[in-house]
């Protein structure tokens, strides 16, 4: 109660010092090639952008974030040019070693991010995620990768890639770890873990993989069994939900998409409605600088980036409407404590240097489950579910716009029974 | 560059340490009970809310942040019953003393906060600003006081006003605090100042002052002038600019508005479309708490929340468009590096429980001014300029959404020439 000594300015006094430990003390982090570090140049993967850029003259405030809660940055990760690319192959710098499958590709964007990691190199670390440069890769190294709600962690002092995308995302083996990261950088505070009042499986999704599907959807659905009982499991078709929901899609819809193999048509069109708009915005952001220097870029980024120069406004504000649609049908679907569960990529990571024709199947079912979180803004993790004919798995679990947190404890909690039952496939090789 | 031995995932080693010394440590800090602190209940202002809310179950992640940064909080401060005023008058725990003017109200709803830095009690405090209670109340207590750009700094864990206008704020005697906090809580990357390229100075503004308005502006030019040179001055009626711009008011002009005082139309009817929506989101947070409660209110108080609570979601959707146009609006006449110059209040602290028909006209003009930032979303920096006839005087500075780091800096930059004309302006009592 307020006292005449102290002007009256109090309700209630106490001491709340500060923390006598940092959250992230003795923890040690290396961050991808976008983040500005002062005194060193940001080189986005590419030799010629490192060549034409100045050294930055702050650190980003994500990285800073992390220093300020104690943790060491040990350097700086090897990238995928322009960030313009899910393979994590650069001709300039190396192709980072994939831990898991060193005769397979580790995954891009933020490739030497995800192998420091799965290497036990640091223990954490940030990258960025537009169109699935944390998820892709810590999927193929067999790590976990978080991509936050959309606008959320600050992009200041980041490369950009396409805005309406753009994430600061990071890896780690642990998924406390992962959990400690996101409560600093979303700035959440401290909550009991909520159970989940639906996890929805969109089966058609799963048939996308090109493994049995069982072998991700069984150690899965036994974990959320013991923990939430079976009854919060629901079946659906996300390609149809998606097609009744979006309409906007319409304008997207490719009969050249429609080819023999297994795809979701509304989820082809949804990728390439987001694909539009990212080679877009990217052509705003660094058009220029491309025609100006002609850059020396490896094989199918120089095509990418060519194409993307090219763009012009048609259909942009299409694509715009896709992202409404998209993210009001999906916040009715999921509600606050709702959970979508996809592959995060249709199967295990492609061989090296496979040529770009043959990667095509692959490619358009990975932008067809990949542009669900891109492009409604909701947060979505990787989680590694041991290896299947000596090649990592994973599956992925998306919660709605702002539910980071509750995504984050869902996923500590379902560490010690996804143990348990990917030991079991693994000793079945099933 | 990459080698073999770390697996090619770095582009470059260094070891970046965490900083030796947290940024806030050593300075003390309290907060508005408004903002959760665990295991303490939250008391909103008003008893009735405390007896009928049970302990905070985690500490808001604002007041976390600055704990983490090295500060230690030394309590709970008063505040306005719901936050519903911008006087600082409590019935039940006490009007704070306003230690610049014992006699004179210290201005709210953050009122103790304000009150326990202008007393000395501690070096920062944080508050919340929706309608003006951070501008406010550091304008009447003689410190600096600040309105982020509303969206930036997180509100969970605050207990909410209205939501479209609610902001984090914060108080300090000394601008470097000022702006390290904002650093912090903004996550802004270091950065030198940035000279403004205009500053806009309304003159139809500086007419709604009760004192003599060159008390004002003539020590904010001689300041400006002496930083940036004179031609970076530019005056404007902002009144007719927001009228030709913000066509939307229209429908919020109100013939009654137009007394014989002196005020601004466009401005007035900006005020009402504020207050409207702010009435209807309170409405909507805490009408059914009102009606079934029926808390004891202060006089004024009780008043307004129960007209909030008859409020309808009639013209709510206009309200959205003069948002929108307004943002839009000031957004080209500031630009990145333009400030805009106003009073943040029209005059000094009214006496102690003067009744409240005698101060309708302060409360038009200072509603007036209050609503520029409030419904733009713009920040705004209340600066201190001591004290003419033995009280306080006061000036804000706005800047566009999302350059805060710009406004702080430059108030930064502002320090030592105010100082010197603040001392020059009060040897002659001018």
């Amino acid at each position: 109660m307020a006292t005449l000594s102290d002007f009256g300015a109090f309700m209630e006094r106490f001491i709340l010092h500060p923390p006598q430990q940092l959250p992230l003390k003795g923890l040690t982090f290396a961050v991808k090639d976008i983040f500005d570090v002062e005194g060193y140049v940001t080189g986005f993967g590419n030799p010629d952008w490192a060549r034409t850029h100045g050294a930055a003259v702050s650190t980003a405030p994500a990285v800073l974030a992390v220093l300020n809660a104690g943790a060491t940055c040990v350097g700086k990760t090897v990238m995928d040019e322009m960030a313009y690319s899910i393979n994590g192959e650069n001709k300039h710098y190396g192709t980072p070693t994939n831990p898991c499958a060193p005769d397979r590709v580790p995954g891009g964007s933020s490739s030497g991010s995800a192998v420091a990691v799965s290497a036990e190199l640091v223990d954490f670390s940030l990258g960025t995620d537009t169109g699935g440069s944390v998820r892709v890769p810590a999927a193929f190294c067999g790590i976990y990768g978080f991509r936050p709600s959309h606008g959320i962690v600050s992009t200041t002092g980041v490369t950009p890639m396409a805005q309406s995308f753009d994430t600061v995302g990071w890896f780690a083996r642990d998924p406390i770890i992962l959990n400690r990261i996101g409560h600093l950088l979303l700035q959440l505070p401290d909550m009991d873990p909520v159970h989940p009042n639906r996890i929805i499986i969109p089966d058609d999704c799963f048939q996308l993989l090109s493994i049995p599907s069982d072998r991700v959807t069984q150690v899965l659905f036994k974990s959320l069994e013991k923990l939430f009982g079976g009854e919060v499991v629901k079946h659906i078709n996300l390609g149809d939900y998606v097609n009744d929901r979006v309409p906007s899609l319409k304008h997207f819809m490719d009969k050249s998409n429609e080819q023999k193999e297994y795809n979701i048509p509304s989820l082809v069109a949804l990728s390439s409605s987001m694909r539009l708009l990212q080679r877009y915005e990217f052509k705003n952001n660094h058009g220029d600088w491309v025609l100006s220097i002609k850059p020396d870029l490896g094989p199918g980024i120089s095509e990418r980036i060519w194409e993307a120069i090219r763009t012009t406004d048609e259909k942009i504000n299409i694509c715009h409407t896709v992202r409404n649609e998209l993210h009001a049908a999906l916040t009715s679907l999921l509600e606050d404590f709702g959970i979508l569960a996809i592959p995060t990529v249709p199967g295990p990571p492609p061989k090296l240097q496979t040529e770009a024709t043959k990667l095509e199947t692959f490619r358009v079912g990975a932008f067809s489950l990949l542009s669900i979180a891109g492009v409604s803004g909701f947060c979505q993790v990787t989680i590694p579910l041991g290896m299947y004919d000596n090649l990592p798995v994973a599956v992925s679990l998306l919660a709605k716009h702002g539910s980071d947190g509750f995504l984050l404890n869902l996923v500590e909690s379902l560490y010690v029974p996804l143990k348990e039952q990917i030991k079991i496939a693994e000793s079945m090789n099933y």
